[in-house]
């Protein structure tokens, strides 16, 4: 049994996080944090925790923290994350962490992005990208996991195949994204209420949304030249999940269908959680809604130069929380899908 | 050509107004002031109003109220109204009261229910409440309208013509009413934000809204005896619109429904917004968003007890903005339809 | 390992009962069916089922459900049912059969009600009401279980302890509910189609819904004289979840909230589903989706006559293959809770 | 004042013409007819139209057509038509057609995105494509309106002025358009129910939807050659709007998003119903649900090949039948705003 903690236990992440823990055989939740005026037992937070999970909810401490963790899952929001983990880092903690603090390697890019002073530069070299699908041999031995964004993660499972088989022009990488509304959190905001997201739909943060150099940086490491992308965040009445079209340019116009799905087939033949689907068939938010699984599907013709791929994912499970725990797993040596199938 | 302002513009209620007036062609909005950080023009706040009016929302400035308006429709939330009212009404101006606080006759109820002390008793007296249906005369001749509540709306709608035909025992009257999110206003709030309401529904304020005592109040003075009734609000997620389902205990086992949907067609035969539906058919939320209308649906049996009697209204039009206009329309000697159909 | 089938796999209740038993760790699903044109492997019908159940479903083929099956969970539309179910009882198998068809111990209203003559008169004795709240010792020896209808199951348990404690005055029982879309089911009708639904609501069957003599029948072994209730659904646009709003009238007025919440308390002491809400607190639809519990919150007050019972469930889990599984667990000795939390 | 009759009134587009030119000064509707079993009151399809509009919903009569009306407005499913319209036009009839079968030229193009033979092909040459940004005198004059899809009149406004003033690569045109579920009309398919679409998302005909072809002849008219886009369009769970986020490459990076908002302003300047926005502003469904507006904000970066445009209409207005009552009122010499404001 590995005792686990959560901070940030009450956003949508840190919820998740909860439900898929308390279906994992291996797993003991021991300690849960968040910022909350005073202690209150969980499921006064969340009524449908009553009778399944008796913990109370606080302010973080240290203390409790290490005497009572082994790992420590993290869902704060971006900032407020890279203030505690260098003093957690320090004791016997493993830590996976929700927030954007350790993804990027490159500082000023962050800084720029995040519009703040890093606080613990000479972590982030130690902190491993946890993206199963290209870092499962270092994951096993991390101590610190820089979980991936929600964007990203159908960003690059769905670009990286293309890319690494050399099929596209990298300079003209479209993202055109949809998400569901959870992926905003649970802030109050007057432009979050029901009322003006009902019946609404819009872009936001038009090329310019922090995602964007995680994607860039993460595909530059499988290209010669910096990659740079243009992408286009959209809200979507919905709650849950995450659609991706993307619109990739061919090197070779001549390349079809079926060499396309066959190379993605063979990219991701061993993988647990993702899913290639057939010509004509395209992936719907309900295919992976509640699941860790991650779907592909492609259209391109030879007449034209456009490859087009469309990703879906929950946000909150392959998105964040359900990687996180597949990331958990690696480190444990568990079977990778337990608890989340 | 009247010239209106509207006090609290950026509210759902306010900005019902707003689209209602625009279409009225006596009227011209002159003034629109709204709690707001620094003046901004309405087509900033409100995008699709760009090119069809120009003016700017600023903070409530007496002088240019006074100056600019005949009439004044006031949106603000339950005790900031009457904390302005007494000023606006010393000078030439009208005023139509959207808030609770003149609606009470009963100064303890409305301190009970409100939780806080009137402040200007005065003024109460002579305030006419707004329902065109019963108090049509004293409203042409008011100054001051208080503008009735969306539940009571329907609720008052609903009983009053079996409560004056006597066919109903007033100690047993139950409302269950479901509501679209907008009733809830423009409030930040974490219990608010869609993912919150969206795939939820729940009831709220369990027979202590602050509407039961209006109902009540009014009720009564068409009976001899004080009329107490059982409420119960519920919370749907969608944005507009109030059903409440009415079960009432008749007198005489032996009334039916045809009796029934004659009376109500009379007691309503000259009322140009509301429509009685014939036997088997009930109204949806549908037949009446966007609407004025107010739309009842009846179902009693021999041989049962009760008569169930549904009603429907737009909770921002007839149970609010529209009425408001209504009562507008009525004061000027207007068609009682301008701009509402 | 017991290997079960389901038929009506496609439908919203068949759909789930996959979902849950696949967690299960005692079973293995075997056979799948439905109203389908050709034989279709599942995962092509719900994608998200892509590698995690590889079977074909086919319209219902006898031999081979008696070869390939132990049990067999039957989710078909009402009167459908009762024309397989009296061959394959001749049969090993055991049967958990979904529809209404043998709910009703009085044939005579199932056929007034469900307006076609009852095909298998002979099994209804045999079939044992599956409410494990109330029948589980009689559900322990079981061949075939009527598993209760959504509404029922709210609306009983939101009922009954009041009823066995003689608390409430049984001739004037209102149960106003609320529903979500998929207890419509997946057919194809105008009326269902998104932009329908979406943004309307409304009451149906008014006092004449099928789920009426459920209950009557139910409540009625528990009392002296036959009791008859009110009720009206209402259209939620949402996809799943009913709550229910009870109004009774108490015996005896002075009867407090504190007494009540303790008597429901003891009542459901045992039950590992059933949650009794604190005073002022009342349950949501979010408080139980997803999950096979089933919440009670309660109003009343010394003043009043009322008590007021608020129940909510997950419709297609305690209110169809939730509850279906806790009666299939019960019947093979398992952990109640076994592929439910 | 004109008489007019509609074809379709019970489809979403027949039923929004009827809301409109019930608002329209100088309209009588004096003719409704449907694909109905038998004739109706329109009242009784449409309960909010009780007491608005007493007429008779029936199969289309020829001789009741001609003998009333002056203008017919046609929505009918594609290809339908095509059957009636070269009768009715052999009389005193204009006929503003919503349906895709007079808005292609080219023939060909149309039998084989339609799938079917066109009927009335000597006909075609005498429509107008009824989009008033572009063809406003020809419409003037005409007496048979091809009414514009929805898609295309989103994507041609957003698309024209920057192809009229050659600022870009015409060979790499990408549309990513997302609809709401009233797009879809009001068609019974299991796929269409509400828990279907609620809290789901999905791309559909990727890259193959019959409104391409509409794009790009229209645009191919203000080209030296062929133009050949690429569109994917997406159901989005909402009833109402269609935001387009269009990606065009720029002939000259340096372009900067002055320039490109200049040029827009400049193009559109007389336009009643098209709104530029400003440099960090895009518009949302909300600023055009329920107006005929059609909505334009723009980004570009001169470090950047793309310009990257988000388009905004209501699909049932700007997109279908606030479009056709703007033709409707140039034809007549209308102000062009008539009963649309």
């Amino acid at each position: 049994m590995v005792d686990v903690g959560i901070i940030g236990a009450t956003g949508y992440a840190g919820e998740e996080l909860i439900k898929i823990l308390l279906r994992h055989p291996q797993v003991r939740i021991t300690y849960l944090s968040a910022k909350i005026e005073k202690p209150t037992p969980i499921s006064d937070i969340f009524g449908y925790l009553k009778g399944r999970l008796e913990l109370t909810c606080e302010l973080p401490d240290y203390k409790r923290i290490i005497s009572r963790c082994e790992l420590l899952f993290m869902a704060l929001p971006h900032t407020v994350s890279m203030e505690m983990v260098p003093h957690l880092l320090k004791t016997h903690l493993k830590i996976i962490d929700l927030s954007a603090d350790y993804r990027l390697k490159d500082i000023k890019t962050y800084e720029q992005y995040y519009k703040t002073k890093h606080k613990s530069p000479e972590i982030i070299k130690e902190a491993v990208y946890g993206l199963p699908e290209i870092y499962r041999e270092k994951i096993k031995q991390a101590r610190l996991i820089a979980n991936p964004g929600c964007y990203p993660t159908a960003g690059i499972l769905g670009i990286l195949p293309a890319l690494v088989a050399d099929l596209i022009e990298m300079d003209s990488v479209i993202i055109d994204a949809k998400s569901g509304f959870t992926g905003a959190g649970r802030k109050p905001d007057p432009n979050y209420i029901f009322s003006e997201v009902n019946e609404n739909l819009k872009a936001y943060k038009v090329n310019i949304h922090q995602h964007i150099p995680e994607i860039e940086e993460q595909l530059s490491r499988f290209s010669k030249k910096k990659i740079k992308i243009n992408f286009v965040p959209h809200l979507i009445p919905l709650n849950r999940g995450i659609l991706e079209t993307i619109y990739l340019k061919k090197k070779d116009k001549r390349l079809n269908i079926k060499d396309i799905i066959s190379i993605y087939k063979r990219f991701y033949k061993k993988e647990p959680f993702i899913r290639i689907y057939e010509e004509g068939r395209f992936p719907q938010i309900k295919d992976v809604v509640n699941t860790n699984f991650c779907d592909l599907g492609f259209y391109t013709d030879t007449s034209k130069d456009l490859l087009i791929i469309v990703v879906a994912i929950d946000n909150l499970l392959k998105g964040a929380s359900g990687q996180a725990v597949q990331n958990f797993n690696i480190m444990y040596g568990f079977d990778e899908r337990e608890a989340l199938l």
